[in-house]
């Protein structure tokens, strides 16, 4: 029997500390009261309950090692990324990898994002599908459910089947959803549906019109400011904090989960509070009975904190072993496994030629439609301008271009279309990992650099590639293009070049690599671009730049 | 689509109402806003998570017909004394009867309370039976586990086998509890053991001990003191109040959970707050993602107040349909299906007769043991006196007889101890309705009266007899000898007679028939009786009570 003595330990119903000594094995035998506490904090380890491991572009072994010394003990993966490239075969082959905290998953709802009448991916799932994922006891939710058009339109649909099964197979279990800036009656009939979490981006309006609609928030980095913090304090349970997405670099230089609970603090939520929202609260939410307090039977999962206020972790126990100690130097260690050629070789097309990059169009006047990029979030506008084409082709100095070239052996022609606010110098860059369907993308400045870029990409079989005049840098992402096997460390610095490389050649975003690769999320307001061409988020059709309406 | 327009509706999320017009089919479509709200309140069904049906001895379809205008749109009912009389075929064809409400059921665990060295039942839940109950969907929780003995115990035991299989089988669901008394290390234990909930009367001092330790608390009727609300008032949401056992009599004149909730307003918990307890909170703790909340998606389960304090109901909708209405005088109605004989002729034993209940013991000095009973609660003593025995029998004016008939087909032979507190005038009681076994257990001035209760009870096929020198009366529970096939507010004046008879005859207890019956209970502290003879309930074993040590 192990025992941590005389600590400041969570209180989960008091949302408070109290002096005691802990005995535990793997899970807590007892919590008991001391005299006084010595000047470390024990808080359960943290809970990520909506999370997708490939934005950190690696596998679920490395992301263990990586957060577990952040504090992240357990975590609900939603790999519907990983299951766009490889289908459901491929998403039981990614939960297969070992892992060193308790990882969950949720069932992929969006595979593809929209429907293959407006993208193409390498995986779908569908009734059939969520059948028989929902046997898998690893599986405990629905994942984000993003497609507000077809749960609000009448009649069957792919999203609608989905959540209908899955109800059918897990009655239980909860339904994640993403419906940033819906509210009112389409809110009501978005959360009637069954969908009752949100963790987009939030207002105080939105927070306080979720909650009182029964909706469960998931609040991410980007959601925290002072007026959120304010109206989050209203409903104390109703919330957790989130990652959602947390790129290589960030993860390496500010932190994973604990990242958001600093933050947290920062903009004046107690401590106290912050910790439920990581713990207790998610833990409630996704039905882990067996965690998420400091508890006679529930698992010896501690973040050892030497500051609250800081959140500064000394030391990380997952079910009752140390598995970080700042100041010892232990750290975790895992090896990954070789893959084969079904996931090393996944980049399916046939090499592309600058040709395929020209902006046609017929001589003379034109409404001509842009995909416009808007710093500094991930919003897009719809930019129509008038021009007058005489070269059989539309060019101009503000003018990028942008595509995402299909990968899944179809070999569909290259549609690229006029993008404003892309690249402000020459060069192109290129990702296989471009969210949802992880098509390439490609933002050049013109036809010869795009080609070159996708070309390079196409080569090395996934990951991300920039050229311009100077040279050409790559980074590779070898598990079906979308993840890396470098260890995080190297893989960090590697991304914050391409960061670098994004802000050099002029484009502007809040998380330059991130806002690039969700350029081709059709979900995702207001236009994207897919294999198709742009599409319409709103509407959920295809638009033809060449003649806006 | 139906409305409920312009009421003061119920927000769980901030504790409190707000004007707003709620529109609903059999789930709730929308709830807005309205500039103000009338007189009436709308609040969520009741849910009431620990609850034991043949405790009003009757049958499901009875029990919801005559719950619902008490605000009861929810049960979970822990079936474990149909399971002690049938097994978990009984159990299966009670789960089948018709209801009006949503009944959800537990996994009896206590199937015999202890074993069968201790006591005879007519069922046995072990490892195979809970796996197969666990496929059912119906069921969500594993049932009240009380054998703290077992629990504590080294080695292997049928309690720590039924928890590991159904830990195994529904790794997500909840274990509920039974510790009376229970503290310091020995609760840590079993809480360790995977038992997280506790519905016993408590103190605050055991409240705060439990909430800290990660329990969930059920608060019943009797737990409810101005000092326990107060220690209450500290832990929102970590405690729902339920009924556990309401006799027909109390149900039929102070409600079911109702009277509960009451009862807490009325010793100072704000209605909202008790709200919350009996609709969020029990909805969170079981998993029920479906309702306990005014919400879009939600069940349209509503009870319309039209006094707050009062707790007075108007109304009653279920599934969106008005089951109830006070003003209208619509009432629920079901019929019952006939039963055959499995049911109906449960009561296996041959006639007794008066010399079966004699109290005999060798002439010289004894030092004799007694169940004692203490009013006011259910808790027992052992009492012991020396006495000096001449003619081979003890008696003495204020002893009465206790024993607990076998009624199984094993023709066992009757054990009958000496009693004090017990009758004080002559005369007999004989039940078949006595937790959790239901054997015949009576309670008698002297061995002649005992046969003639006992008798008329196997006669009748089960019930609850009283004998005395004025006459008979008897009160039929038709099926499985626990359960009534009557209207409950027949019933309820049959056992109100029950209870007259008891208190003119000397028993003293707050809640008479029930108090009597768990005199059989062999994990209800301190000593009680099974057709085996006296059992030592802390240790666990059979105590003669012609010598104590």
């Amino acid at each position: 029997m192990k025992r941590l003595e005389h600590c400041q330990v969570y209180q989960s119903a008091r949302r408070g500390f109290a002096p005691a000594t802990i005995l535990f094995d793997d899970r807590v035998q007892s919590v008991s009261p001391s005299e006084k506490g010595g000047g470390r904090y024990v808080v359960p380890g943290f809970i990520d309950i909506h999370m997708h491991i490939e934005s950190s572009m690696t596998t679920p072994t490395e992301f263990s090692r990586v957060t577990l010394p952040h504090g992240t003990t357990t975590i609900v993966a939603d790999c519907h990324e990983v299951t766009n490239v490889f289908g459901i075969e491929g998403l039981g082959q990614f939960m297969g990898l070992e892992v060193l905290n308790d990882t969950f998953y949720a069932v992929p709802s969006s595979v593809p994002a929209t429907s293959s009448l407006l993208e193409t991916c390498g995986g779908t799932i569908d009734g059939p599908e969520v059948r028989r994922l929902a046997k898998d006891r690893r599986i405990i939710c629905l994942g984000e459910v993003m497609n507000a058009h077809d749960l609000l339109a009448d009649g069957d649909n792919r999203t609608k089947r989905i959540i209908q099964v899955f109800r059918e197979s897990r009655p239980e279990c909860p339904i994640e959803g993403h419906c940033p800036r819906l509210s009112g009656s389409d809110l009501d009939r978005f959360i009637a549906s069954g969908v009752d979490s949100d963790h987009c981006q939030q207002t105080p309006s939105s927070i306080r019109e979720r909650v009182e609609k029964g909706m469960f928030l998931e609040i991410q980095y980007k959601s925290l400011t002072r007026e959120n913090i304010d109206a989050l304090k209203e409903f104390p349970g109703f919330f957790s904090f989130v990652t959602d997405d947390v790129m290589p670099d960030t993860l390496m230089g500010e932190g994973q989960l604990d990242r958001v609970l600093r933050k947290a603090i920062r903009l004046g939520m107690r401590p106290e509070d912050v910790i439920y929202a990581a713990t207790w609260a998610p833990a409630v939410r996704m039905h882990l009975v067996d965690r998420g307090m400091i508890a006679p039977g529930k698992l010896a999962d501690f973040v050892v904190l030497d500051d609250l206020d800081s959140l500064s972790i000394a030391q990380v126990y997952k079910r009752g072993k140390l598995v970080y100690d700042r100041d010892a130097e232990l750290v975790p260690h895992v090896t990954l496994p070789s893959f084969g050629s079904g996931i090393l070789q996944s980049v399916r097309r046939d090499l592309v030629r600058a040709d395929d990059f020209v902006l046609r169009i017929p001589n003379g006047s034109h409404q001509v439609v842009h995909v416009d990029h808007e710093a500094p979030g991930t919003l897009t506008r719809k930019t129509i301008r008038t021009v007058t084409v005489t070269d059989g082709t539309y060019h101009a100095p503000d003018v990028s271009i942008l595509a995402s070239v299909e990968r899944y052996g179809h070999q569909a022609p290259v549609v690229p279309v006029p993008m404003l606010h892309g690249l402000s110098k020459p060069g192109a860059i290129c990702s296989s990992w471009s969210h949802d369907s992880h098509n390439l993308l490609v933002m050049a400045s013109d036809a010869k650099f795009a080609a070159l870029a996708v070309n390079l990409v196409i080569k090395r079989q996934g990951g991300i590639a920039t050229v311009d005049p100077k040279g050409e840098q790559f980074v590779p992402l070898a598990y079906g293009g979308i993840v890396s096997l470098e260890p995080m460390d190297r893989l960090g610095k590697e991304i914050l070049q391409v960061r670098a490389w994004l802000r050099d050649h002029g484009y502007q975003a809040d998380d330059e690599v991130m806002s690039f690769a969700v350029l081709a999320l059709p979900v995702s307001p207001v236009v994207k671009v897919s294999d198709k061409g742009i599409v319409d988020v709103a509407t959920g059709t295809l638009i033809d730049w060449r003649d806006a309406e």
